[in-house]
């Protein structure tokens, strides 16, 4: 392995800093693309079909999670999960999927049918269809069991996104943070507890279906790899604003709040996988999200405070302090996703 | 690694038999899409967008080619020709693409940028724009260098399928074959010829162009894993048809049939990456593509000489026997794309 200068870093991954210079200094550099903004997780592909009332959005999503199989499902419905939410942040309704399988030689016959079963599953669960498929195999040692690589189709049905969103904007999470990187690093460090930590990857549609039958809706985004901290950072540097959030109105299972305590992790940078930070003008949505069994711990947990701002977010803590929130910049679990 | 029964072994994913296997025994059990037929490379979204003129075709294919640079071309160029070939042989016209890269930490730096680089440039020469992406990074060890996925979206232009192949049809070849695998082959074992062979690897948006623009073509497939042998063998197969080609009409470099024959290859088996081979109803095709850059040495190879059979391909041989190709079984060459 080079010196950090000159080679990849596993941060380079995280979601963190690292990952936007890799993206903003090396990909974006050669890849140009006036038509759409590559920073985005999906691609609206407004001109397309040309003289076509249906548009449609694009998104690519590969799952090297360690472990493939955690409390709460595994790699596969991790996979279809996570890109059915993409699209469905966008304002897009998911339709087709590809399946990209990399296999490592020797990988459990037996393993590789269940992950393909959760697949099939939580792809009908979602209402999508997995229409192509690719298989490779490497050699024992080159990679780790399997990577899972979808890519989604959604028919455009909403316009979300930062540049909406408006001083006064209510900032919605739609349930509890953190459950998803305790219980994998639970899983990893075989930590064991009274209450086991269950990952929350879940297909968000049904929550989406109340969102797009909602007025006031600016921006929708899932805060997967730097968590809410990481994903609030991010919308708020796009789209210029300021956000104040309330450590007290983040909802978090009290079992992650306790090991994130333990061990010293914020809870604001753990991963999540069934969950939508919400910028909306209205606050009624909270009581219809609240209704649904994915969205029962639905919160408001701040407020945009003003626009044409460097998107700086600031989070009054449980003492009544306050605290600077910023991108992560190291890591802090490598493949969670 | 436990044993061949339990587990995934390398010619899974081959192309091959075993690669069948496991796609009819556990992934096609498990997803089922009345409307596409999963076993083509790429899937026809013929029923969406719905109301709508322009109908699309979505594909997708990981990239794992070992070494990542090799005489022609390296695994960035590679990910955008496949892909682009895989939609333009159901003739669709390539349009967008994803790009999903999955990179071992500690991978140098410029190597990654001349990947990025030659993924712009091809996608340029090919006319798709790059629009959505993901960045992974796994532990050293737990990957080789880097693995690309590419998902394309296309507009269907024209129905090309191994259901609309006649008996009487043409079997034509867009130029030498074997190239790439060769190529590959040469470059992981370090032999060094007088004139080195070189990948074939391309995007074909040009002969299509010629193809797209000519009556009588019926299907058409791009050669890749498994070589010419195999893919007709799955064409035959899939249309009910008996193929006869003839070994002295198959175009092949001098230089890749002496290494064939010093180290006991079959050419047919050999993976090409810009080749198509075309079933046409009429031969006139055959001299428009010779006069394009790439499709010089386009051949006719042979013809369907019946329908409703059991999907024998025949090969006349030079010394004038004759020799049943079937769908290759083991391993020829892993990782070869």
């Amino acid at each position: 392995m080079k010196n950090n200068m000159n080679s990849i870093l596993l941060a380079h991954g995280s979601g963190g800093k690292l990952q936007s210079d890799l993206l903003e200094k090396v990909i974006l550099k050669y890849i140009k693309n006036p038509i759409i903004n590559l920073l985005e997780d999906s691609a609206y592909l407004s001109c397309f079909p040309k003289g076509c009332k249906s548009k449609i959005a694009f998104t690519t999503d590969s799952y090297v999670v360690n472990p493939l199989f955690f409390p709460g499902g595994n790699i596969g419905k991790l996979a279809v999960c996570g890109t059915v939410n993409d699209l469905l942040c966008i304002g897009a309704k998911p339709l087709y999927l590809s399946l990209g399988l990399i296999i490592e030689e020797g990988f459990d016959y037996e393993m590789f049918e269940k992950i393909i079963i959760a697949v099939a599953l939580e792809a009908k669960s979602a209402g999508v269809k997995i229409v192509c498929g690719d298989t490779k195999v490497v050699e024992h040692g080159k990679g780790d069991g399997i990577y899972v690589n979808t890519a989604g189709i959604g028919e455009i049905k909403h316009y979300f996104s930062p540049q909406k969103i408006e001083a006064g904007d209510f900032i919605i999470v739609t349930g509890n943070i953190g459950d998803h990187g305790i219980a994998l690093l639970s899983e990893r460090q075989k930590m064991k507890f009274k209450t086991p930590i269950i990952s929350d990857v879940a297909n968000l549609t049904g929550i989406a279906d109340i969102l797009f039958k909602t007025s006031g809706i600016h921006c929708m985004r899932d805060p997967t790899r730097g968590g809410l901290g990481g994903i609030l950072k991010e919308i708020a540097l796009k789209s210029n604003i300021e956000i104040e959030i309330n450590e007290n109105s983040i909802p978090v299972n009290p079992g992650v709040n306790s090991i994130c305590e333990i061990l010293g992790i914020d809870p604001l940078y753990l991963a999540n996988e069934g969950k939508f930070v919400i910028f909306s003008k209205e606050e009624k949505v909270v009581s219809l999200l609240r209704r649904t069994k994915l969205g029962k711990n639905t919160a408001v947990i701040g407020r945009v405070i003003k626009k044409k701002q460097k998107g700086e977010v600031i989070l009054l803590t449980k003492t009544g302090g306050k605290r600077i929130i910023d991108i992560p910049r190291g890591e802090l679990l490598p493949r969670i996703c």
